[in-house]
């Protein structure tokens, strides 16, 4: 049995760092970039790492328990004290800090990692951020490095091809492009503050009121929060959190009684938010009724798919997207579950310019022709900060080295696991289903009530199973509470996420994650 | 003469893509995760590539003309048009890539980059990029990989005190702490929540007003647009840009009386941006002055030093802090000059409650013992998006190979080299040298005024030398408008920035450019 991860290159320092060679009088040591031969030797010896890790992780599950077990303080008691007097080698360096770190570490690319959602990576996208840090551009306009803002604009549009998205979404095709964001929660607060400018535009007065359901993901409420329009998590007034239906799905008559009240009531709708996929339990609204009553409106429709748009790559899931053509903008995260490394939220809007309008100040120092003429994207005008990386590089390389049919492969092989899970539950009388029948990559479940449990019993007994699930360190999930768990019954109950969706998942993986639940219950 | 940058393993592509061959019926073919000796063979030949690429940006600057000239649709043109049915090997693709994109590639690396503002990378810089992505963990809390967040507290401490920053920005001396943001701009809409946030609890009625000077980064006008202090860039009423003195530093009398103005109008001061190194003409606003007049107001006093507070790391640059003990914020990049490639903001706050209690949301799938116990940092509340990458690798990578020794070392080095270009521009009678009596990284200069000429012609002349200098590709500046080239004159005028501070940037590389300069004049 191996000692995991292999260090090929890399040994762990046993003594303290000393002072590099005394150099000749008023000559001084090379500086790291000054030596690029150590460069090669050590990044080499860093690939081989991370290749050995990833089989590890498949290979000797034994040694790296799913979720860290480090108590608060372990890692930092564990680094190095000081940054030293002279540089040191830099596989002195990572040895000691993989030592250190990664007793702390969640393995996220673990093949039973089931919490959350997943964190994608694979060896195209881990080239692509290489390739991109190694190149180190800043693609803030145009001019800052053509490359960057064309190859960004040209997978986002092919990307939408691939995932069936309507035309309007596309540079090539009309007013509307795509754009790489660093996640769903900063698309959020772009297309909020369009969609406010969009109001002011109008001369709408009246303070502006954003709508999503209650199952919507956090990052609503918090853009609402950082852009102004929200004073707190608990101004209900300014996100109206609208219910739900037993599916999860947001009501939309109750969308439609809410914005038809604010507008009684003096204040200006903005943005409705409608989710495919809900983080929680991966609800999907109805986006084609939802947006019947924005277009009535004229408010800004927003469509957050942030995981499960990555399912759009195959058609057969595509049924999620209907009346997506009326929306204003939609997003989702190729860095959950399309084998891109995070960051990598794409966000397309129907119309750019009113990102632009929304976004868009230049100084002086900024100026160019390029830009001046208005014959190209400068895409520091769609997003919060000025200065971005070459993200689309790690993007395109996924999408080519996997192909239409292997993203499909990976997606499809995922949502037959996740079946297969949800069989087995179903086949246990020990357990509850939460209704699966928009099969997905997410099968919420729990222990079934006992006869005479009160509900709140019921729901300690599901946390405490996910503590000692977890705790084994065989598999990673994670809980949420959500209504309708019982047919009827809109109070809130504790249920387990099985969520399946890593790159190294296979059969063996959900079965095993399976086996460690039915014996801890 | 080698051909560039040469490409050791990688071949280009010379036909298209052909399916691969065909599996046994029923299996499928392998997906690239599933193939990682492949992974390590790309790596190793990609790592090569990367120090091939900052060996002949040195050796072979006629290949690489420093900003690209690419027209608009250049590089599109030369990409794959279709996202490939099969999978292609990922030499095949990097191949084409290289060779689609390099021709729109503005060689931010380049030791001949002297526009905008730095954008480092280096070894351990990329190494630790690329360990992050391997590891493909998310920090969105403590719990989600206890590593990733008690590195970065304890490399923030680090580096503050490498800093010599005030102790209320430590972890470990104050109820204060830092954080890595993407940029400046992040940083910026954060702390302005926050500051607005303060404004609510001590009931302040009236519309918040944010201060900067007319030379402050445009990322504050912008923050004040995506919170919604500010209706759009014009809205003077809610940002003011309060007027510099001859160098460009904002003046405090002016400030005190935009303040007092607001109140006495029932509008509330909200916060105040000192810049520290503005980006346009490096000026350094007087932290001290504005300190006082903040505490007087109670008004939230933010410290932008984007650039230049990376030369914190040298004792004799530290004159620019002073006053930074009374400040509630204060952020830096270390990706501009300080060999940490993009992204990587150093955000300080005096009071983490500040912070966290204005950007904070626990859905439940979120909850967990380690937060609930408020043992830990939970970084999500601390920034825009939820989900973050472990940037602290690459700077604590950076931190340990360079020593502080060789960052000195560094940063001194990069200010000798413009002291030296501010020289050879004072010794020219054809050129006019703009102050340089704070003497940092960038040296703003200009063709003097020919007799007779009006100042609109000398402004003229001045971009004109600028693209004749750009267009030759041996070297790429930027220019700006600023106040006072001439002394006692208020109006902007056009000026040449000479930025130094790449990493590869030597003697011989500001000569060569100055050479140029010279005799395009």
């Amino acid at each position: 049995m191996s000692s995991l991860p292999k260090r090929p290159k890399f040994s762990v320092p046993t003594a303290p760092s000393t002072p590099p060679a005394p150099t000749p009088a008023g000559s001084v040591a090379p500086l790291p970039h000054e030596q690029l031969d150590t460069f090669r030797r050590d990044g080499h010896a860093l690939i081989d790492w991370i290749a050995d890790y990833w089989t590890a992780l498949q290979q000797h599950p034994h040694h790296f328990p799913v979720m860290s077990a480090a108590k608060p303080g372990d890692v930092a008691a564990a680094l190095p004290t000081s940054i030293p007097e002279y540089g040191r080698p830099f596989a002195e360096v990572f040895g000691e800090t993989q030592h250190a770190i990664m007793p702390g570490i969640t393995h996220w690319q673990s093949p039973s990692f089931f919490a959350f959602f997943p964190a994608n990576t694979s060896p195209p996208a881990v080239l692509g951020e290489l390739f991109s840090a190694g190149l180190g551009v800043n693609g803030m306009l145009w001019a800052t490095s053509p490359a960057c803002t064309e190859l960004e604009q040209h997978v986002l549009d092919q990307l939408a091809g691939l995932c069936g998205l309507p035309q309007k979404f596309l540079f090539s095709s009309s007013t509307g492009g795509g754009v790489i964001q660093g996640t769903a929660s900063e698309a959020a607060v772009v297309v909020m503050v369009a969609a406010r400018k969009k109001l002011a535009d109008r001369g709408l007065a009246g303070k502006p009121v954003v709508y999503c359901s209650t199952q919507a993901h956090s990052s609503i409420v918090k853009a609402a929060m950082i852009t102004g329009i929200a004073s707190g998590p608990d101004d209900t007034a300014s996100v109206r959190q609208i219910p739900v239906d037993s599916a999860r799905a947001m009501y939309p008559t109750r969308l439609k009684e809410a914005i038809e009240h604010d507008l009684a009531a003096g204040r200006a709708p903005c943005m409705v938010t409608a989710t495919l996929g809900t983080t929680s339990s991966l609800a999907f609204d109805d986006v084609l009724a939802i947006a019947a009553i924005c277009r009535k409106h004229n408010i800004w429709l927003h469509v957050d798919s942030a995981m499960a748009g990555a399912a759009a790559v195959c058609p057969e899931f595509r049924w999620m997207l209907a009346g997506l053509e009326h929306a204003d903008s939609y997003c989702f995260n190729p860095h959950k579950w399309l084998l891109v490394n995070f960051d990598c939220d794409c966000l397309y809007v129907a119309d750019k310019a009113a990102i632009t309008s929304a976004m868009s100040i230049t100084p002086e120092y900024l100026k160019n022709a390029a830009s001046a003429a208005g014959a190209v994207v400068d895409y520091r005008d769609w997003q919060i900060p000025l200065g971005r990386r070459f993200r689309a590089l790690k993007l395109h390389f996924v999408l080519q080295s996997y192909g239409i049919n292997g993203l499909r492969q990976y997606i499809r092989e995922h949502i037959r696991l996740a079946s297969l899970f949800a069989d087995c539950v179903k086949a246990d009388a020990k357990f509850e289903l939460v209704d699966h029948s928009r099969a997905m990559n997410l099968v919420c479940f729990r222990p079934r009530p006992l006869t005479g449990e009160k509900p709140e019993q019921t729901d300690v007994r599901t946390k405490s199973l996910l503590d000692s699930v977890n705790a084994g360190g065989r598999a990673y999930l994670t809980h949420t509470v959500i209504p309708y768990v019982v047919p009827g019954d809109p109070a809130l109950r504790t249920v387990l996420r099985m969520s399946i969706g890593s790159t190294f998942t296979q059969e063996q993986h959900v079965r095993a994650a399976w086996d460690v639940i039915q014996t801890a219950c």
